[in-house]
């Protein structure tokens, strides 16, 4: 079930310059499907990161870190990544952390790379070593598919419960030149029964600093992928990269217009890919906005938006469209304010105010609020009344059929 | 669906010396149910309680609160509590706290009591007007019905969608004398639908000094009412009364051995009171104790056990005996401890230890998980290794049932 996610077109993807995409069917779970991709970078690119703050993190992602940090501290780049789904290689010890280190050690001889230009990704069950001669043996396919032009099938590869792919492209003009932004995604639940993680994967033909490039990529995660939640669960294995390959040979500068135009189009192509993870998430009917004004910190803007977001009566009233106000109310007084005064605070259902200073608005009517529930997209937005701050999230309902997915998946 | 929670006997539950109950039916939603309740306190009681933490909290919280300060301060004591479900007077702004002191006030006239005295609760629909003139009608019968004998009725009396009644009584030998402990809760989810709230109310006939009650009623509070979760939600309404009305004689004092059995004897009480609305959580087909040790702190403890307790795809798997440990591990790893190392972390499953330092234990068999989790009540105990504090939570599995009961419960 998806909530209004348009199945992205392959021809509307855009290719970008100097990037391309390989996918496998290494067999690691079941035959035949699609689950190894391998993305190439040309030389001068820049790739930046942002991974899960779980404590229990997979073997991949501590690896990426690493990674990351040593081509930046010996001028190497990253020149290569590698992604296996059927297995998250998460809560595996040394033994996982050996198997990511040898995926990255037989792509880096493969493409003639050193160990460290190769960043590992991992999605699946949760717990089970990685078959990772699987991986290994299929590394020659993703590598003679290596294209350009080859996103849809690179979306297809990384989907585990998904029940469609991700993707989407976005371009922009930059000193009168075009740049392109193209992305794809995973995740339905936030994290899968042992099925793990929400990844996401933005390349562009900018050129782009490594500093100034994970400054943008930690801002647009913060907007996109950090704004969404299906369940409030954070995987071991979430992480989001953005690569600039350079090869528009429009360089990003780190203000001014060129630099907003950049920045706007990077937020927009991963907020879109972080929605589509919402729509798509486990049992979804309805797709939620939840804006929250009038904090004093984007912080505590987000706290309230959390509360509301991962109320379990609340996810349950949006599916049975039930205008359960008492619900929200109740989500923004216990999110953590401790000197909140609710008197302070309004609410309101897409156009229609529900709560004003604390209180059922007066002229509030069920049939208003229930006109606005059965609709398949609803924003709710609240104003705190203490100060200036914003923050938006994304999330859907809680249906049956979340049950029925996250109880039947492995029994 | 209640997991193994015994239907209270009428005969078990002891009367407590110098308190009486009076039910009444009030037709505040539906004609002929016991919907209020009436408890006298004999002069020289103490009254101490515990309210919820949510800032939108009920008119009637309120007026507990103010009544509480004021007796205190006046030398006073409260002589009297009424108790409606049907309406939780939550979120009704000045209308509501009018209508609450109007409850007060009514009583008052009635008991020959100050306003002051009376301490209202209230349980039910939030965001519409308590219908006062109904439970004032109904307060004379309520009051000539007053009997000590009569805590079964009582428990059924502030029901909503719980399916049983929820009492106990305990006894306890103190200086040679029986000192009793008798009380009833109710609660199903932490707020329904609407049908908000938990309450609790322990009556006992030790003497205890109003200070010293105050202490022992937060210190059982903590580990009980504040350490069980069905959703995560907190209600606008939650409640947790101790009465001591010192009829035995029996003073209580402030350490010493006669200190500990009462103190034991509270949590005991407060305890199965609480445990009692776990078990009868909506849709809840199983009873799951989480006991956190080795940490720094009691709060880290609550912490992780709390983060294991809302996790919807833990608690989906335990509704299907599903041994999925990815989802316990994760969640342990996401509780918010920045500086947690997991290679410290053990994990069990009752007798069965399924995570060795981090990760799986190599003698962990999945038909071992698998018998435990088809047990209706099952420990999940975690060590992190970092510390001496330990804190127990319990809490219940999601079901379809509950997404049912939350999604219909108004539509």
């Amino acid at each position: 079930m998806s909530v209004n996610s348009p199945l992205p077109i392959a021809s509307d993807l855009k290719p970008v310059n100097g990037l391309r995409l390989g996918h496998a069917e290494a067999g690691i779970k079941r035959p035949g499907r699609k689950d190894v991709l391998v993305i190439e970078l040309p030389a001068g690119s820049s790739v930046a990161g942002v991974f899960t703050k779980n404590r229990f993190c997979a073997a991949p992602v501590q690896i990426c870190r690493e990674h990351l940090a040593a081509t930046n501290k010996a001028g190497l780049e990253v020149r290569a990544l590698v992604v296996n789904t059927g297995n998250a290689n998460a809560g595996t010890g040394e033994p996982g952390y050996q198997n990511a280190i040898k995926t990255c050690d037989e792509l880096a001889k493969l493409m003639g790379l050193k160990r460290e230009q190769v960043l590992p990704f991992s999605t699946g069950v949760i717990l089970e070593p990685l078959p990772v001669e699987k991986v290994v043996a299929a590394m020659p396919q993703a590598i003679s598919r290596l294209e350009a032009d080859n996103w849809f099938n690179a979306a297809e590869s990384i989907m585990t419960t998904d029940t469609q792919p991700k993707a989407a492209s976005k371009q922009v003009q930059i000193n009168g030149q075009t740049i392109t932004l193209t992305g794809i995604s995973k995740g339905a639940g936030m994290i899968h029964p042992n099925m793990a993680t929400m990844l996401g994967y933005v390349g562009t033909d900018a050129k782009v600093s490594q500093a100034l490039l994970q400054q943008l990529t930690t801002e647009a995660a913060d907007l996109s992928f950090n704004a969404i939640t299906i369940d409030g669960d954070t995987s071991t294995n979430d992480s989001f990269i953005v690569m600039a390959t350079g090869a528009s040979g429009v360089e990003i500068p780190s203000s001014g217009s060129a630099f907003h135009a950049f920045r706007q189009a990077l937020i927009e192509i991963s907020q879109q890919l972080a929605q589509m993870i919402v729509r798509d998430g486990e049992g979804a009917t309805k797709f939620i906005t939840i804006q929250i004004d009038g904090g004093k910190t984007v912080a505590e803007c987000k706290q309230v938006a959390e509360a509301i977001a991962h109320s379990p009566l609340v996810k349950t009233a949006f599916f049975a469209s039930d205008p359960n106000l008492g619900r929200i109310l109740a989500a923004i007084g216990y999110a953590g304010i401790a000197d909140l005064d609710v008197s302070g605070v309004q609410l309101w259902l897409d156009d229609v105010w529900v709560a004003k200073n604390g209180g059922r608005h007066p002229d509030y009517k069920e049939e208003d609020g229930q006109r606005v529930m059965k609709k398949a997209e609803i924003k709710v937005k609240a104003d705190l009344g203490r100060g200036a701050a914003t923050q938006t999230v994304w999330t859907c309902d809680l249906s049956h059929e979340y049950v029925s997915i996250n109880a039947d998946y492995r029994s």
